[in-house]
């Protein structure tokens, strides 16, 4: 028992191991990298694979390839999947893909390239290329390509007994599953029975009459992102996934759905500051310019916009040169409420709580608190203008546009990211750079011809 | 089996349901409003009430209140979840929070007021009210909190023919388990058994045997974030919790694990965009605000620093005026370029893929490409300075600016978050506001000081 806890413990991934990896790699002590790395987990190992450098790396792999398995290959990130994946002796390779699940196999397959797919495809066993074939036929991100095949099934008219001895019976469990999915003689799934409720029921207790009431499928065409949503939402731990003709084809379990959910996180964030959304801690400086430059050069043309805006005021400027200073507290204040009214309009977009039913009702929610977020700060900034610079025009100027440009920031936030969305379009893509180029251009024109208007 | 379908389809909260109910409630008719929310899963009548209107919320409460059952209590966001208990008659609300598994009763607590905990105290159980109190010593989003006390344990000597004798016989089973815990005499925690191995082994093969390799434990005072890491890391479906001696006191499923990952990510998002973390698209104007005003505050303070800094080439600004109109293309496009460097920081740092092991070379990867940005955006925005307004001097001066202020944001963006976090802050707190503050200062000291050197 205190064994077990010590091994536990013996379990982190921590940067005194990564340290004593990386000189054991130096000094090229194979015995010392195997026991330094047996104990982990296969997702540890993919951490630490992603965390050194990359020359450190290849040591590693040139040393250690032996023992990598196929496990630790379908936790390794995309940034760094096909440069591992092209280090491995083709024999390992061949070891380790036999060893995966057939989803497994697919999700490795889905981000290399044509040749090291086929590598990949001819290291299968038959039945397991043709499987892993067929899910590479559903569409990308889509619900065929998440779920297990191997599914465990029972004649929606058997009882306990009779499933408790089928299962007993069976050689070829996966490794995992939860439910006993009930299926009429069309193969269609028309409920299911968890695990737990099989264990404690009577044996002669019909399975029907044991099933959960939180049953639902999923079509194989279905995107992955409403599958993580459906799980999320409804609690569930497995979901039969069917056919167009309603005929179960396999099974998707809440550990991939948490995944999904998990990137699909991540996708929205990179989105929304502008970066490709496969960006990564690990990838190189060549990939993070050809992932943000492209989005730094749009930025540059809306910027140019504020530019040309402000350029029609030069008259102006050059009355009062001291409005120069001052322009960029409007429209700077503008860009993070506008930011902050986006990041929770595309929140609740993401989990479905920003509908058509509430969608008016939250543009006037902003409206309203874009005006009083606006008299609020109008009140600081103008108070403070006019004991700065002794001028209460001035004031009244910095806190007119201060009122403007927080409700059109405020709007902007929720009206662009709707208007993607209606516009079938991922509504954090983008979005970032319209509204702050929005609130910049506005920040700019309200001030500036206000004061065109009342000060010169 | 189409009957099956049928009522699956039926489940669906869209529209035209949200504006059957609401038709229905202002008819007064109850039997329609039960007839509609009857077929929907508690999750998404707790949507519905969150996004129609506070007067309908209402008048719904009013008519549909005593059907209102515990599990939607649970699933109702934090945003109106006051607001919905306080509607709820007294008996109501008793007979809702007995349904309650006690993880859900303290779910619901932790968000309420005093006043109300007391009203669903009084309502519980001797037994679990003692339990819920328990639980609610132990630190906010903890483990303690997160778990559920009913386990199901067997000793770690019993064959899976005891196992299976011993959950027929159980009365008390939770609604929810995937694993048998094995534990010691003194009941820690030592391994455990899927029910789907437990169900296909012989009854004569030993419980120990046949246990998971992915076995770990959490401590009860453990955040629930770090719990969420785990199972999402292991792939964990459920994970026993032990007290301080190692004892086990309860068990996560993944399914709330799933649940904190999400509201995990909602909070870094809604903080990195300078928004309280609990915003929600359900709340009222005054609660946004109270949520906004003070970061923008916060900003119009840091602003103030550039307009300084601005004021400081009044006199270089007089003598070119173009110069106010060219200025903010450089701090925009440093703004950009440094949340870019930051989601991608922030994101890296919350899946614990940024680590000192990489944080060096991040840093650098960082600084490359921050430089290529800056000589890329600097060869277009030059040539047009040179082109539009005819002086190699100004190109010069637009393009040395851009490459200072990328080179600045791209560290920025990764240096803020890694320090907060080694200050042992949240990341993502603030860090937009120090980022942006950062390039815009530098972007127009830059520029301007540059202007001043080369073009006067």
């Amino acid at each position: 028992m205190a064994e077990d806890l010590a091994e536990a413990e013996d379990r982190v991934l921590d940067q005194p191991r990564i340290d004593a990896v990386l000189e054991a790699v130096e000094a090229g002590d194979r015995a010392a990298v195997d026991a330094l790395l047996e104990p982990l987990h296969a997702a540890d190992i993919a951490d630490l694979l992603e965390q050194i450098g990359p020359g450190d790396r290849r040591a590693l792999l040139r040393l250690w390839s032996h023992e990598i398995d196929g496990e630790i290959l379908s936790e390794i990130s995309e940034a760094i999947r096909e440069e591992v994946v092209e280090a491995l002796p083709r024999e390992v390779l061949v070891e380790a893909v036999r060893d995966l699940e057939t989803d497994d196999v697919v999700d490795l397959l889905e981000d290399l390239d044509e040749p090291q797919q086929e590598v990949i495809l001819d290291a299968l066993e038959d039945a397991d290329r043709v499987a892993v074939e067929q899910a590479m036929g559903y569409p990308e991100y889509s619900a065929g390509r998440l779920m297990q095949r191997e599914t465990v099934v029972a004649p929606e008219h058997w009882t306990v007994g009779e499933a408790i001895d089928f299962l007993r019976k069976s050689e070829n469990l996966p490794d995992q599953f939860y439910h006993v999915i009930l299926v009429d003689p069309r193969m269609q799934p028309v409920g299911y029975v968890t695990l737990g409720r099989v264990l404690s029921s009577p044996r002669d207790a019909a399975l029907r009459a044991i099933s959960e009431e939180s049953f639902r499928t999923v079509q194989a065409t279905d995107a992955e992102a409403d599958v993580a949503y459906i799980f999320n939402q409804y609690h569930l731990i497995s979901c039969p996934v069917v056919d167009a003709g309603g005929r179960l084809v396999g099974v998707i379990t809440i550990d991939d759905a948490m995944n999904v959910l998990d990137e699909e996180h991540e996708e929205d964030m990179l989105r929304l500051a502008g970066v490709g959304d496969e960006a990564s801690v690990s990838d190189g400086p060549v990939d993070t310019v050809r992932q943000r430059l492209p989005w730094l050069v749009v930025n540059l043309f809306t910027a140019s916009l504020s530019a040309l805006v402000i350029s029609q005021f030069e008259a102006t400027i050059a009355a009062i040169v001291a409005l120069a200073a001052l322009m960029p507290i409007v429209a700077s204040t503008g860009g993070i409420a506008g930011t902050q009214s986006l990041a929770v309009a595309v929140r609740a977009l993401a989990t479905r709580d920003l509908t058509r039913a509430n969608a008016g009702r939250v543009v006037r929610r902003e409206l309203l608190a874009g005006v009083m977020n606006g008299l609020g700060l109008a009140l600081i900034l103008g108070a403070a203008g006019v004991l700065i610079f002794g001028d209460w025009h001035l004031g009244a100027v910095l806190g007119l546009a201060m009122i403007v440009n927080q409700v059109v920031a405020a709007l902007g936030g929720v009206l662009v990211p709707l208007t993607l969305e209606r516009l079938g379009l991922d509504p954090a893509l983008a979005s970032g750079t319209f509204v702050t180029t929005l609130t910049d251009v506005m920040g700019f024109f309200a001030f500036l011809g206000l004061a065109t208007v009342m000060l010169i």
